[in-house]
């Protein structure tokens, strides 16, 4: 073993994370090196208060560290708009528009019978538990990928019970995006979900 | 802030690490999400024990949890060739070649005037103490850059009077390099280093 055992140690660690290997784990043991040991025990404590305080929100499933997450407690957010998302990741993404003012239900994944992902593994039933007469509306925001149509399919016909009025995100070209480069199917689509102007 | 306080403070830190943004930071944190609490444990105390126990070895200035270095404690390797380097991780890339058998003697950095790294900042007075009458060779293996040749140069000048054989890494095309594609730069020092057949 050429490396001090605590060096191997760190290297397997940090290689835990998506898209590191053995070059990029090996720069980041060697910026470990360059900090304080304050800092490092900072670092340090932050992973485990990170891995023992934040659990999911148990209304929506969103991460947070209290029982409810900050959306779901918030009185000013309308709680009767539910935007479905895959996970926490999303749910910062539409956050972050500013855009939306009503609330998540965070499904944490998508169907997938070729990873082994079925409905009963998602947070889907909590969902349909959560309509009621109040609720004005359920948008579903799940990539556009052979998943997220299984998942938007299953959870539109679960819905269908529940006389709810359902949405998904309009496709189409992204802004910026240039319709010389873009693939036939998003062209398809921008065709499909055309908007009549007034 | 739309992220929980234990989220926000670990993808702070993540953001520590070299080349890690918002982007990438954040993926770290999910990750973390789905390691048992029992590996999160792990690597928090390996980040300290890393930190708390590795330190440089007294002879050579190479990262160890010992006193003296794996390389410096091992009575196979051959004190007197002493190879030049810039970091331990040029140690760990030659030991990884397996192929030389000499002591290390690293720097922790290069000479920079712009980024204000002078000699004395650098491990230059304990590797021309360590020259004696058995010394064969020093071996500078720095890199082909300004700060490289900057300080390569500084030290074969303080060299000089210790009357020791001093050598570099020759230049030249890299194996598997294609010369079409190599810089002019490098094809002058490959012309400069060319080694005469028998």
């Amino acid at each position: 073993m050429i490396y001090p055992e605590e060096f191997e140690k760190l290297l397997e660690d940090f290689k835990l994370l998506p898209g590191i290997g053995d070059k990029s784990a090996e720069r980041f043991v060697y910026a470990i090196d360059s900090l304080s040991l304050d800092k490092v025990n900072e670092f340090s404590e932050n992973l485990i208060k990170y891995k023992e305080n934040i659990k999911k929100c148990k209304i929506c499933g969103h991460i947070t560290n209290q029982d409810e997450c900050n959306i779901c407690s918030k009185d000013s957010r309308d709680k009767n708009t539910i935007c479905v998302v895959e996970d926490s990741k999303s749910v910062f993404t539409f956050e972050k528009s500013g855009k939306f003012n009503g609330v998540y239900h965070v499904l944490g994944g998508l169907i997938s019978p070729i990873d082994e992902v079925n409905p009963e593994d998602l947070n889907i039933r909590s969902l349909i538990d959560r309509i009621n007469d109040d609720t004005k509306e359920v948008i579903i925001a799940l990539n556009p990928s052979v998943e997220g149509e299984m998942t938007s399919l299953y959870i539109q016909k679960l819905l269908k019970e529940k006389n709810v009025k359902v949405s998904r995100l309009s496709y189409g070209i992204p802004m910026g995006g240039d319709i010389e480069y873009l693939d036939p199917l998003t062209i398809m689509r921008a065709i499909d979900d055309r908007k009549y102007l007034e």
